[in-house]
């Protein structure tokens, strides 16, 4: 399929170069400017061209700036360079359109009229599921699966209730972002009645050299936490049938 | 990464060759044999070499066969070929892990001793969701996703109850294989209080030519399922947020 797009906002993946999608590498190959988060992933950049201008998009550690300032700056950038005729390819971990603002990226771009595509990647929970043979569902087992952030809004947990109602059907939860508040987040499910020898999967850094699943379960975070420092980025998955297949 | 595998569990997204990983690409340029589902893209075959035997795995229309015996056999074939010493793919459309029976078959592998790894893949409700510009989730608006099979079990859905709390949360719902009972569905979301204006996304064969979205809402369906019929496969975004963003 020809490329007739100005801006691709691209998917990713969890961060292995073989985890891209076959029209995501075209478009990094193809790019004249590529907007990239913080990627946890350098190796995904060099597959660009050497004329390709990298721009870094993302958060400075306590750089203060405000996230709507950010977006705001990216879309003016997104369409300063479309304008110019370049190609532009702004990159995003995992999947766009999960956890990853992608949404509010290509509102901008349509409003402004700019050529505009999504290419999906590779989201972490899927990712981490098949590189640890974590099964998301089973036949006859689960009929359902859930992503859930665990960034809270307004100073809490939304949504817990149906977060609880997954884990208790035994479907799996794929929590995103969650390491920080996992044992906040935990006490609201056993406040919930999900069972305590629930298990818990952390994924860490998958798709990198250093991936590690981390195995704990409810009752026994608290003291896991106190001896592992599972590194980031992570992705958590909950639930009963959330262990690996042996 | 070099593949010590045997057998690889590949994940080949909605259809389209482009949305397939790289490591999916070369796990079946490199394959011996392909054991594959009804695919509904014979392009992704034929980037095999002229040498790689394909069979195909999946169901024959009314064949009456037993799900049980079926998937018996394709644990036969998985471990005949691999004890030949054969670079086996077993070839599944979007993702393994998401309603795709690849666990089962992971689980047989591993208690065989058999060396086997798993490729994720696109699934179906995030390329959908991508290529028609329908975001998942929003921020600040919704703080989860659902997965779930329009298959019943046991002649009922399951978790029923979930999957309006996701909707009535402003989340969306990726429903898959759901378009036979699509207005069973429907009729016991309203039982739950669902709002009869949610929209509903009917994404037709995504990842090909003829890739279409059609686009209802709960109380207008029945009449929409009357004057069209969406061709298969569609995974059926439902959701008050599950509409393209213009």
């Amino acid at each position: 399929m020809a490329n007739d797009h100005l801006i691709s906002i691209v998917g990713a993946g969890p961060g292995d170069p073989e985890l891209l999608t076959i029209r995501a590498l075209r478009r990094i190959e193809q790019a004249d400017i590529i907007l990239y988060d913080a990627l946890h992933g350098e190796d995904i950049l060099e597959l660009s061209s050497p004329k390709c201008i990298k721009i870094y998009a993302g958060k400075h550690y306590q750089d203060g700036q405000h996230q709507t300032e950010r977006q705001e700056q990216i879309h003016a950038q997104l369409k300063l360079y479309a304008l110019q005729g370049k190609r532009v390819v702004r990159l995003k971990a995992g999947d766009p359109f999960i956890f990853g603002r992608g949404a509010e990226e290509l509102e901008f771009c349509l409003r402004e009229n700019l050529c505009i595509e999504v290419v999906p990647g590779i989201t972490a929970g899927l990712a981490a599921a098949t590189t640890f043979h974590i099964p998301v569902t089973l036949r006859g087992v689960n009929s359902m699966a859930l992503f859930y952030t665990g960034h809270k809004r307004n100073g809490g947990f939304v949504d817990i209730e149906t977060v609880a109602s997954v884990i208790k059907a035994n479907a799996p939860v794929m929590v995103y972002m969650g390491l920080k508040n996992l044992e906040i987040l935990v006490a609201e499910l056993l406040d919930r009645e999900v069972a305590s020898d629930t298990p818990i999967q952390i994924a860490s850094r998958v798709g990198h050299n250093d991936q590690q699943l981390y195995t704990t379960s409810i009752c026994e975070l608290s003291q896991f936490l106190q001896q592992n420092d599972p590194p980031m980025p992570a992705v958590i998955l909950l639930g009963a049938y959330a262990h690996k297949v042996r």
